[in-house]
């Protein structure tokens, strides 16, 4: 219970502003009692809140939004966070997240941790600490310790493909391994034998290999292991650096020692590269080499030819992910994990291996 | 001043958790010199400080950063305000200034309006209720409603090609004016005069016009201009929608009604379209059709052939944007306005056109 003194109220504080505090000294209740009013809480009698309203009439008071957030605890905020802005894939996600958020009310704001598991932690830290309502965790690798972190402030999350959950944070996951799996079978059944797999499962030599590349590469094996030909000549080089550059990189090293006839490219950015390379190299795709990407991101369909590869549902992917986060905004816990499935989108970057 | 019993402290409130308010009660002194202490104020008197202290340590007190971040008014986040995700210009300068504000001890947060005025607004308003330190407005529209309101908050604000400014918010200019003079001089000077223009200055049928498709305009006619050749024949496309797909069917349009041995494309995206197809009719470049770009963003060094466009400087660009706005933040007021230089940078996509 605090003990406040009638003072006079319309003294303005030095700053000039009016504040809650000036409210609840001329009302005669507690900061918590003007916040659940403003608020528009149930639990305040009748009688106080029209003397609280009657007061914030007087004063001309103007709520400032940052302390009734503050008071509500969570804002109409959604925190989205992903791996890397330059990616169309991370890009197409936070736009397809901010439509679907609008839709509910919600606005988002997006951070990148450049595949940096303490850039991660840091963006997880300050959106809890500006309290939104939930966080997208859109990214490649995951740091342990932001996902305590999440779990101990009891903010909902939704991860993309993780292992771990707790009440109030679930996963979506997309079966990239099928998907790769299914873009394999489409190059064995057209007759490649001698595959190439261009990886970039690390940004820096410190990091982790990321989750969802292994399971590409998972899926790549299973497809060769089921299809079992006698005459399979495969070579895997996963660079490192940006996507394009290290597609850039692999295939013209890749040209110098291996010979192939088709290119698996663990992302559309990485393919992107390869195009490059190939076509500097006088190589036609898909006439001399063939090319699959992963993700459907805009640029396939700008490529020339254009890029055979991989969907993942973009937008079911933004939808699941919010009505997941709203469930648990609501009060709802251990909410069903869904699982959305990728398959190939067959273009014109795809065809059957020139006779030897 | 504000008249306290002194209370039992150690009886926690209701929630459980430890609240400034105690700590004010215990060590009776305000709420505000609780906060000064938090935030290491230098007008607090070193005895004061100390009890202060010593109830935080008695009581365990954690501070909220959310309440502390109330308390100083600012947040150590600067906002990020871009027109498209999807265009890696706008990845590239967000990138460039997450990575410049790190150095300075600040995150970013990015919201992005999809050319949106409203969406514009929205954001500044939001970023403004979180109370970032400041604001990087990196669009391509420009809402007068989102100015006025950022002037009358008083948190610095850097736009990018505006011509409004206040005491805290200015602008760095980019020459676009004179990157496309360049641009364009280049072309004529290859012996061009069969010259398409593809513009995309508006996402949607009300949208008015871009400032910095415009500007880019002006320099686009003031090198036809000064060339005076008497041979020229210019077209120009205005195509709304995605960049890239505007590209892609103003030149299959043009293809159908104009002869042409060179394209000047808006931006990077454009000239992604319009390489697809002309490259899909057959068209070879640069020895069919010359094609120009603007922003020299990432995608040019991939495609084949390499692009030759007008280079912004993005880190200078990011470097420049946080000087300024650190400047305002440390209360320095008008502060030089920048104006950085756009270069060619040639690379294989444009030649001298074909004998006809």
């Amino acid at each position: 219970m605090s003990v406040t003194r009638k003072p006079d109220a319309r003294k303005k504080n030095r700053s000039g502003r009016i504040k809650i505090q000036d409210v609840a000294r001329l009302a005669q209740v507690s900061l918590s009692t003007v916040s659940g009013v403003l608020n528009e809480k149930d639990n305040i009698r009748p009688e106080t809140r029209q003397r609280v309203l009657d007061v914030i009439a007087q004063l001309g008071y103007t709520p400032n939004m940052f302390a009734s957030n503050l008071a509500r605890r969570r804002t109409k905020l959604i925190g989205i966070i992903v791996s890397d802005l330059l990616n169309p894939f991370f890009a197409e996600i936070a736009r397809a997240l901010d439509i679907e958020a609008r839709k509910h009310g919600y606005e988002t704001f997006l951070a990148s941790t450049n595949f940096n598991m303490e850039q991660q932690g840091e963006a997880v830290r300050q959106m809890l600490s500006l309290r939104v309502a939930g966080i997208a965790m859109m990214t490649s690798e995951n740091d342990p310790e932001a996902f305590f972190q999440l779990k101990a402030s009891g903010t909902p999350a939704v991860y993309l493909d993780n292992n771990h959950s707790a009440p109030t944070i679930g996963t979506v996951r997309v079966d990239k391994r099928h998907g790769m799996y299914v873009a394999v079978k489409h190059l064995l059944e057209l007759g490649h034998r001698r595959i190439l797999l261009i990886k970039n499962s690390q940004r820096d030599s410190n990091a982790p290999p990321m989750f969802s590349h292994m399971e590409r590469q998972i899926g790549f094996e299973e497809a060769l292991h089921q299809y079992n030909a006698a005459d399979m000549d495969v070579h895997i080089i996963d660079e490192p650096g940006e996507p394009a550059a290290a597609g850039l990189s692999a295939v013209e090293r890749a040209l110098k020692h291996y010979r192939f006839t088709a290119v698996v490219a663990i992302n559309d950015l990485v393919a992107l590269g390869a195009f490059r390379a190939l076509q500097a190299a006088g190589r036609t795709i898909p006439n001399d080499v063939s090319v699959v990407g992963f993700d459907d991101t805009y640029l396939c369909r700008f490529l020339h030819p254009p890029l055979t590869t991989v969907a993942t549902p973009r937008n079911e992917l933004a939808h699941s992910v919010l009505d997941m986060l709203f469930r648990y905004v609501d009060g709802e816990e251990h909410v069903n994990e869904p699982t959305l499935s990728a398959n190939i989108v067959l273009r014109e970057s795809t065809a059957p291996p020139a006779k030897e």
